[in-house]
């Protein structure tokens, strides 16, 4: 066993301040030195829960796993044992390591380590369990990141970490075993502002589990004083397995929290004016917000029956988005650019997968047709665009979903016909699809669902119509009506 | 936000096989394509759970992290788009993953997204809480890995992973959230074992939170059948931060389970035969045995009152070891290779703090007396190198070992005078260290703990002898009279 460890220069042990790791490495230590190997120990004691700590002196915590990683560069550099261990004993005092506990652990077969309810937290806690230093009602994640990083750095602290404005430090954010990935991240995120707020240079973030205490939720929060010598070695290469990929790019400076670039589903150019197509479409518009308004809790109450009950209010929620913008802005001439507004619109404002799924099909039907192309031919092909898009996404697998495809295949084999059709027998065909598509709704009650929310509840038969399917009949309808006032 | 994501090759879109993600995606390549940007998609639908999936087809799950991994090391080799779906595709048909939760999970301010009492486990569910095929109670981490292993390669079910014997294969054990490290490792090892006991040869192994489903505790394998390339564009070096670093040796062939060897406590080196100095340390052994076993009752009963009251033993156990060693074992004439049997034993035996402590007392001490050099002033500088050892380690700070280690000194000093002494002085000099020693842990109940368990209730005042303390003015007594009993 020991001669697996040595190597040539010697061996460092690296010990968390804990008596019995004390005593055990240090007879381990012994022993190597009876076979004549060279053995150097460096005990971390990076705990700042306690403001006079016992004569056992401070604990060791996660600022071990960074002592591994510098001590680990500096001997692949070929530094010398002896010079190590005066780096690390220098780099010991710029460390510092509070842990705080949502819940105790339990070491396997044993009850768990401490008493906490839930709701509580204890601030300052040991990796086996022991006590901390306070025990308080659980709080905000900033709030408990201003807490620990305050006892941390509290001068008044015999086991403070000194840390002034313009500092640099790496921060070690060390899952304490079962927090998850969403609540490590919202603590990294605050201990990276809360120190930034004091004027401390993030240089460097590691966030995840290092050193954990068995099943516990918790966290706790590293700082390293870091100067040119600390970053070199932190982010020197290494093949060791439980190192993290990390950035060697300071943190602060980065635009790390970024909020997203506004959607620009209302297009700022509104140089176009109105034509007489644009006064087509805005009254076609108007009059299918209107019937899906009205019919908001008709659609409701048949989505209670087989889903979550808001299809009505999706669909409420798309016709005042498109209502809102019939007011601010000009309808454009060119029908691919509003079928492209109402895409952003629908997708950004009426949520869920008919948001998505609306939207897909009007974007991908969009390009087809323009101000110079929108005779019957092109809008045939616009909506076998669409028709194709929701396809390729799988959209034929839900029951709503599929409603609306099933609307679009009859629409487009109508809608085909009108490339030879004389202008006269247009309506004729629409309203040909309206009757189709009212049909298909009332069909829908005779399928069962095969995948979506809806498929979970297979057991019973569906006896009601698909309000999906009722929203895209209703909406042809208002299409048809208006279309027919123009005539 | 689309512009930063433009590579001049294209962008590959890598969806999981959710409705809701195939539509939202979908519409995202839609509306890159509006700009006319080149843009594919591969749908990751890699769960095992159904025998006969729904229309809607198989879950995306983990597997998705790897396609991620191989995909982008083909663009980062230059591969061009087409040739990374077309590659994608046919590594798609040799993933298969399976999860299973021991708990649910809560979206941030929601109930559970369902309900599994403890105890109870819930094979094949999904990353968002959908349920699975089966609830069972929990069984042991092999068991549980080897339902899940048959269950993803069973020929019978549609969404199966062929997989044979001679086949290798890349093992991914995703904790899907809040499982422990040590869990996990027991996880990861069993589904090793599983796979290569069906002949499977085990190529690479990842083990972390790759797609997690917030707070569950549970886990999910993922099996990838791998070739040639599979293990080249798994291996292939990458900057993503999200990707553990991973060792590019086969597992299965390594002795990655290992026990550790044999410790050498009880040396296999019996050629030497007992001289005179051997008799009387073997007397003085059994003496110091059958004290120590004596007050074992005393020990614990005093040990009670202030720490887990197991004092008296381990003593005995380290009694009983030597004890047992005695028999089965001529005593070297070099009381220094005794010192180092008795160390090993008492490490090995004893077990706690003051196993350690002992043993690094004795290791310390072993290298000063010799068959040659055995001497008062030689044994002097070997009690003084053990209490070196001990100061060494802070072992000072624990009250039991603070009174071993007084002990220690007063007989350094005793001792040291030795080396002046007349031979005839020696007894008397041992007899003034037993009656300190017995003084001393009388006194210990004025002392109160500085650290270790006992410092913990230091409320209370200690009024009892430190039991560590009586145990060694015991065994100093016992050594004493074994010695008197030669002259």
């Amino acid at each position: 066993m020991l001669s697996a460890a040595v190597a040539a220069a010697g061996v460092l042990l690296i010990v968390k301040n804990y008596t019995g790791d004390r005593l055990n490495f240090g007879l381990a230590a012994e022993q190597a030195r009876n076979h004549g190997i060279t053995v150097d120990m460096v005990i971390v004691a990076d705990d700042c829960a306690f403001d006079r700590p016992s004569k056992a002196g401070r604990r060791g915590l996660c600022g071990t796993v960074l002592i591994h990683k510098l001590a680990g560069a500096l001997a692949e550099e070929g530094c010398p044992l002896d010079q190590i261990v005066l780096k690390m004993t220098e780099v010991l005092k710029r460390i510092g390591t509070l842990g705080v506990g949502l819940s105790p652990c339990s070491v396997p077969g044993c009850l768990p380590s401490f008493d906490l309810p839930p709701g509580d937290m204890e601030l300052g806690l040991g990796i086996h369990g022991e006590p901390g230093i306070k025990r308080s009602k659980v709080a905000s994640a900033d709030e408990v990141v201003k807490l620990m990083i305050d006892q941390m750095t509290n001068p008044d602290s015999q086991s403070h970490l000194p840390l002034k404005s313009g500092d640099s430090v790496v921060v070690c954010v060390n899952n304490l075993g079962a927090l998850s990935c969403l609540e490590m991240g919202v603590v990294t995120r605050a201990a990276i502002i809360c120190l930034e707020n004091q004027g401390v240079v993030v240089a460097r973030v590691m966030s995840g589990s290092f050193m954990t205490s068995l099943e516990m939720a918790g966290v706790s929060l590293t700082l390293v004083r870091a100067n040119q010598e600390t970053l070199r070695l932190f982010d020197a290469r290494t093949t060791a397995l439980a190192w993290p990929h990390l950035s060697n790019v300071c943190v602060t400076g980065c635009r790390y929290i970024s909020d997203p670039p506004a959607m620009s589903t209302r297009p700022q150019d509104d140089s176009y004016s109105e034509g007489p197509l644009s006064h087509v479409m805005r009254k076609t518009l108007e009059r299918v917000c209107f019937t899906l308004l009205e019919k908001q809790e008709e659609l409701n109450s048949l989505d209670r029956a087989a889903g979550d009950g808001d299809c009505g209010n999706t669909h409420a929620q798309a016709a005042r988005a498109i209502q809102e913008w019939l007011q601010d802005h000009r309808v454009p001439g060119c029908p691919g650019k509003l079928l492209s507004v109402l895409a952003g619109l629908v997708q950004e404002k009426m949520g869920g997968s008919s948001g998505a799924l609306y939207s897909l099909f009007l974007t991908a039907a969009a390009g087809h047709v323009t101000e110079e192309q929108s005779s019957a031919a092109a809008w045939a092909s616009a909506i076998h665009a669409g028709t194709e898009a929701m396809r390729r996404c799988g959209a034929s697998a839900c029951v709503g979903v599929l409603f609306i495809c099933l609307w679009a295949i009859m629409s487009v084999d109508e809608l085909m016909n009108l490339s030879t059709t004389p202008p006269g027998g247009q309506m004729a065909v629409l309203q040909a699809a309206v009757t189709k598509a009212t049909l298909g709704a009332e069909g829908t009650c005779n399928l069962t669902a095969q995948a979506g929310r809806a498929s979970y509840i297979a057991a019973e038969r569906l006896t009601l119509p698909d309000p999906g399917a009722v929203a895209v009949a209703a909406t042809l309808r208002a299409v048809l009506e208006v279309l027919e006032g123009q005539k």
